[in-house]
Formats: structure tokens, C-alpha cells, sequence
């Protein structure tokens, strides 16, 4: 189990396997994980906004994981174009799902608690929050 | 490997785990994967739009369940909601992505064909393409 | 010039022409507007979050509209599809980044506002964002 | 009445107000609308694929005006951001909506005839609907 609280302002750089950065994305516990370019923001909050729906968004996620194999076995088994599509907007449609809930929690416990804290951290936590709603609104 | 080549107007119903239509999805060999409800079309074309670029697919889609993985071990680590949306807006754009180059090998192969096969062939694939493309344009 | 100050909970059921509910839409001076069914929510808060940037908001749905107006002309003169279509993209992406802009300003000042007026507003304005970003996100 | 026949590989490079390609757009009557930078496509079919529904598409881009319009007096009145945004949500399915149109028409109409025409021209013409795709999947 990790720990539920971390520090304020813990900021993890994340490295590629060439430990240079935004080459690669290391997980909160190191593992890589393929293709996605990034690095971790600085944490705004005690616990993340989706504390008390963690194993919710856990099993949805694990679905989703789910339907991406059942992607792949359609492919395998050269499954009809049209089917294969139909699945992927099904999956999309989950993975925005998820979007959706984690931005709630977010909204209901990082924003609220930042505005708690003053104009600046308020000003920053909203501007961070409104380009996730832009990557979003554009993915 | 499955066969690369299928009889035309093969209609797999798709049935839940209750043997009911409609409650859970058989992919083209018989397992379940959970949560799309739906039926398999008919299949217009010998082989799929994808089939010259099965790998490739096979590969993204592959790299896309890394991906889905990586969410879940962010959120098992109590990553900041941000890094996780961030991530997600990252799986969706790939999700398109693969869906957008099936659109073209199902165009190029299968809508085709289809359209050398007579109007009626040619409305009916025309049709079923146009709606799987408003599904992806909404999903 | 309208009212820049509004009471609170002041709430206008939309009629449609023939006086029904949902059937139609009068905009908050009593003009119709096409084929969006629909009736407004509850002002929760004195000013709108985009007060501040009216004159740009204007500027950018003028610049829209004269878009659409642009899309009409364009198959009014039997224009290619595919020119068509480039435009609507272009237009789409332009109403989300005003949708985007939008939200930024609800969540810096009517949320912020919501949220300093105790526990019941706060979860009030967070779930009536998070409906209005699920909308947007699935439009 | 503009004429419904054109000739094929009829080339027009749209220009800016100061005569550079690609700094304004000119529909193709000569006019200029506001901030889409692009140029035409080469024209790839007789009549466009929405020919026999063009005042259906007129209509329902008529009314999109309309409800942009509609749009702007909301904001004008200082209506809450919410029922801003509802409506917003709600021009972009419309948008949408035509899009979809558009294409099954461009599938049905000109890809078809494009596929005639032999090999170089269908991988053209599918290559060109495909990135339409993307860019109206991605908008």
C-alpha cells in the first residue's frame, strides 16, 4: 500500500530509461510506462481528489484494460473493421468517463482546498485545472 | 494464427456470459471482455482494411494497454488527479489515432470493394462507415 | 446596456413559442433562439465568471459567426466537401476554446465564490461544473 | 444561383486581404471571412457530395447561425456561465451533426467516383477524407 499522504510541493521529476528528462515517464514508483512524454506536476493537495473513489476508478480502469486486450484479440482474429471501431469508441467513451470523475473529485477537494489558501495558490490551481479541461476537451 | 480469409455475410451474435444477446460481447473466438454491449456486423470484405498493417495496430494497441496499466499504477500511488488526466487525454489521442488509421484501411479496402459491388452494396457500406464515424466524432 | 448585478437564485423557466416549457428557448431578454431546447440554471453568483472578459467573448463569437456565415456561403457556391469540412473544424475548435475560456473564468469566480459559501453551495457548483464539463467533453 | 457543374482540378488559392496565400480566407465567390487561415482543395467530383441536400445543410447551418447569435446575446445579458456553456455544448453537437452529413455525402458522391477513376486517384481522394476525419475527431 503507498502512503496516503504526501508531502506539499514534492515535485518528481520524471526521467527515460537515459535518465534524461521528458524522454520517457516514470511511474510514482519508478516503472516505466511506454510512449507518454511528460513530467509529473507538483502535487496540490494532501490526499489526491479521488481518495474515496480510488478503488471505483481503479476497477474502471482495470475494465478498460480489459476492452483494450478485447481490442487486440478482434484484431488478431481480423475481426471486421467496423466492429473493431465500435469498441474503440466504446473504450473512448469509458477512458472520458473516468476523465470526468477524477475532475470532479478534483474540483470538490484540490481546487476547493487551494482556494482555501490564498489568492496565488487559488490563481495556480485553477489555471492547472482549466488545462486539463483543455488537453481534455481536445484529446 | 486465425484465418486470413472469411466467408462474406458471417454473422456472429454476440453473447453474454447469461447467454442473453446484447448483455456482454464474444470477440471472434469466443471470449468475453467486459462492458460493450453490441453484436458483431456483417463483414463486407474478404479481409479486413487493416490487414497489411495488423501489426502495427496489433503494436499500438499493445503499447495503449501499457498505457492503461500505467493509470492504474498512478492512481494505486496516489498520483496528483492532474498527472492522471494528463495521462488519459495521452491514451485518448492514441485511441483516435489507431480508430482514424482503421477509418483509412476500411475506406481504402473494404468501402472499395463494396463500392465495385453494386449501389445497393455500396449504399449499405457507405452507410455503416458514416455511422461508425459519427460514433467516433461523438465519443 | 443589461443589469451587471442579478439576485441570487433568480430562476427563468424557458418557454417555447407556444408557451410550453422545453419546446423553445428565450434568451434572458425574452428573444427566441433556434432549435436548442432547454431552460436556464440557477445564477449562483452576482457577476458572470466571464464579466471581465466580456468584450472579448463578443469579440470571439462575432468572429464565429461570421465563420458560419462563411460555411454558408461556402455550399451555397457548390464548394468541395472536403473545404466544407476543413472549416467546421476549424470552427468547432474555435467554440471550445471560448467553452474552454469560459470555464476557466466560472471556476476562478462563481466556483471560488460557491465554494467560500459553505459545504451544501460548494458540492452544488462543483457537481453543476463537473455536468456542464461532462457535456462539453462528450459534445 | 451559383453554376452546379465546375470543371475538375480546378485549383483556387484562397488569399488574404494583402494578396498572401494562407493570411485570410476567400470563400469562393471572392469574399473574405474572419480567421481561417487554408486554401481550397483541388475539387475532386463534378457536383459536391451534398448536392441533392444543399438546402438542407443551408438550413441547418442557418439555424447554427442563429443559435451563435443566440450565443452572444446570452453573453451580452450576462447570463450565467453554465447556460453558456449548455448552449455552447449544444452548437457543437449541430456542428457536428452537418459534419457527419458532409461526409456520408463526400463517401457516397465523390469517393465513389474517385474510386472509379483507377488506383492514383482512390488512394487521393481516401487519403483526403481520411485526414478530414482526424481533423474533425481531433477538433
Amino acid at each position: 500500500m503507498p502512503p496516503r499522504v504526501y508531502g506539499r510541493g514534492q515535485q518528481a521529476l520524471f526521467l527515460g530509461p537515459s535518465g534524461l528528462p521528458g524522454l520517457g515517464v516514470l511511474d510514482y514508483a519508478g516503472h516505466t510506462y511506454g510512449g507518454i512524454l511528460g513530467r509529473a506536476s507538483r502535487k496540490r493537495c494532501q490526499l489526491p481528489g479521488y481518495a474515496d473513489d480510488k478503488e471505483q476508478v481503479l476497477t474502471r480502469l482495470r475494465r478498460i484494460e480489459g476492452q483494450v486486450r478485447g481490442l487486440q484479440r478482434l484484431v488478431d482474429q481480423d475481426a471486421y473493421c467496423i466492429d473493431v471501431l465500435t469498441q474503440i469508441s466504446a473504450v473512448d467513451k469509458a477512458l472520458k468517463g473516468v476523465a470526468v470523475n477524477l475532475l470532479d473529485g478534483h474540483l470538490r477537494h484540490c481546487v476547493r482546498d487551494g482556494m482555501a489558501s490564498g489568492d496565488r495558490e487559488a490563481e495556480a490551481i485553477v489555471t492547472e485545472a482549466s488545462d486539463a479541461i483543455a488537453r481534455l476537451v481536445r484529446a
